[in-house]
């Protein structure tokens, strides 16, 4: 197997997808291979695959590897429309996963018989493209934001592991970085499966970027001693009227910064804007499973507990967002996408 | 050893303190037997005993065993003082510790040469009593305010574990579930120590009443969806404006309490307000290691960071409560103490 490339999540090569078990970092990089759809499937259901532009570029890598896997089957057109149907089962809020998935059934529907394994391959591979695209250009519209010698705050990953290309927020922060606008990271461990603690920080060091980590709880007494400059964060879906979905701990975030008058960026590739919700009350918000609450590693924090509140998204009001740094520009109040 | 009794956080008899070591609940309930004051300095120090009233309780009794081990040396009376300054080092937030310290002083200063051991026995023996007392006054005080059928939202642990009687918070959700009008708690896991997800839970547990855990982020979320009567946390100290020290992460709470228009008391004895601190910037908020960030179960999570920022407590600013609930009756703004 030939080396898998640094600060990338997933690649794909004639029918064949890898990636990062990103359960398992940063303890152990384990990568997998597999040409198996439902392995995607899985991996994206249990957060192996996870961030809302990697979750689209997954799974149009999933229906194209298998259209690659079985090209001779007479009903090829229905089995892989079967296959996006399986994939959009998945998880419910990321609105990226129903873009992606969308373009590659019309996709399909548009190729003619002969080139539907080309189409599929050629439809996943610019989805991924797009976004590697779209993550520098989030960034360059973010660097003007950003003062110099900037202390940011962020929640959750939203960095290379989280997109096909730099990130979104952390794309911005990496950028930032480069030209000497960031003086340090300030990084929420964002309970309960802890993105913030496990991938962001390990993210934060390959790029030899000062960081500290806090607790969920502690963002609150970080803005009100003073000295944080802005926070950003991802998105997972952004209502017509600006209401965004995001990961949970992300609304008392934007409360906090209202509070200290701290500026509070949401940015996400132009595609998260989904024009059909018209706000954040129309976004299904995943709930998850007790266990993830109660045990961590493995371990039990709480065993005897059976039932947990476990909203994987938070929806951020639109009066508390300062603006959306997206691939075509910075865009502030008032919202109406 | 006689059976240690139920909903019992420490006693003490004839020299010798017996306490649960609380940083091995819910998984094991481990009795500590001593009559050591280094080991109940300790075990304050890394949390085997906390809450800020428990504190004060174990600190006094401290002295007290440390009294009744040496009644004749010659400079028990320096000794003492030695002992009381030792045990005022280990925590520097909770104003109950010096609260009770400083009474554990003023009755060394006057009693007399052989009265000494019966005078610290007796003064710290009144501290524990009053305290229980106090729990129970404040949950009478706060018992009014608690609508009928309440959906109640709290941070942290402030029950029997917490205090000398039935906790300050916890305690006025125990005598409301009694009286009937606790329907359900839902307690935040409070990150770092997990206080919540450990301690709370199994206290609500072995009082039979209904709960719902969640991580930290997830009280916006919660209290944006509707359906919370109020939230009721406890204090580890009051400033004389109102300013509230108590658990990190009970800052946001109090933000996304304020914003969904959700009622937020602060639940203590009268003795945690420190008139002698006038506003939350006065307070000495402890900063404790990166590790309990970064290892759970002492598993780690994060082995790679090495610097977190970790405050055990937020400063709640005055205006954001809605009112005081103390063994001396509620207390509405303006706050003037």
């Amino acid at each position: 197997m030939n080396d898998f490339p640094k600060q990338t999540a997933i690649e794909y090569h004639s029918g064949r997808i890898r990636f990062i078990d990103q359960t398992r970092l940063p303890q152990c990089v384990k990568i997998v291979e597999t040409n198996d759809y439902t392995v995607i499937a899985s991996a994206i259901r249990r957060l192996a695959l996870r961030g809302a532009p990697l979750i689209g570029v997954a799974a149009a890598f999933a229906v194209a590897a298998e259209a690659h896997r079985l090209p001779y089957i007479d009903n090829l057109r229905q089995h892989l429309a079967n296959v996006i149907q399986s994939l959009r089962a998945t998880r419910p809020t990321a609105v990226n996963l129903f873009w992606a998935l969308n373009r590659m059934q019309e996709t399909l529907n548009h190729a003619s018989e002969t080139e539907v394994v080309q189409a599929m391959e050629y439809a996943a591979l610019s989805i991924y493209n797009a976004d590697k695209r779209s993550c520098e250009a989030i960034a360059q519209s973010g660097l003007p934001l950003i003062p110099y010698n900037a202390r940011v705050l962020t929640i959750c990953n939203t960095g290379f592991l989280a997109t096909a290309g730099i990130g979104t927020a952390l794309g911005i922060i990496l950028r930032g970085f480069e030209a000497g606008r960031i003086e340090h990271v300030f990084a929420l461990e964002t309970r309960p499966l802890l993105q913030g603690a496990r991938l962001t920080t390990w993210e934060l060091m390959q790029n030899g970027i000062p960081f500290t980590l806090l607790v969920d709880g502690a963002a609150g007494s970080l803005l009100r001693r003073g000295g944080i400059d802005l926070a950003i964060i991802g998105a997972d879906r952004i209502a017509s009227n600006g209401d965004t979905a995001n990961k949970i701990g992300s609304l008392q975030l934007a409360l906090a910064c209202i509070r200290f008058g701290v500026p509070f960026y949401v940015a996400a590739p132009f595609s998260t804007i989904d024009p059909a919700t018209p706000s954040g009350s129309a976004i299904e918000v995943e709930e998850r499973k007790t266990v993830e609450v109660t045990f961590i590693n493995n371990k039990p924090i709480a065993e005897h507990v059976l039932n947990a509140y476990n909203p994987a998204f938070d929806i951020v009001d639109s009066d508390l967002i300062t603006g959306f740094i997206t691939d075509r520009g910075v865009i502030k109040p008032p919202y109406n996408f």
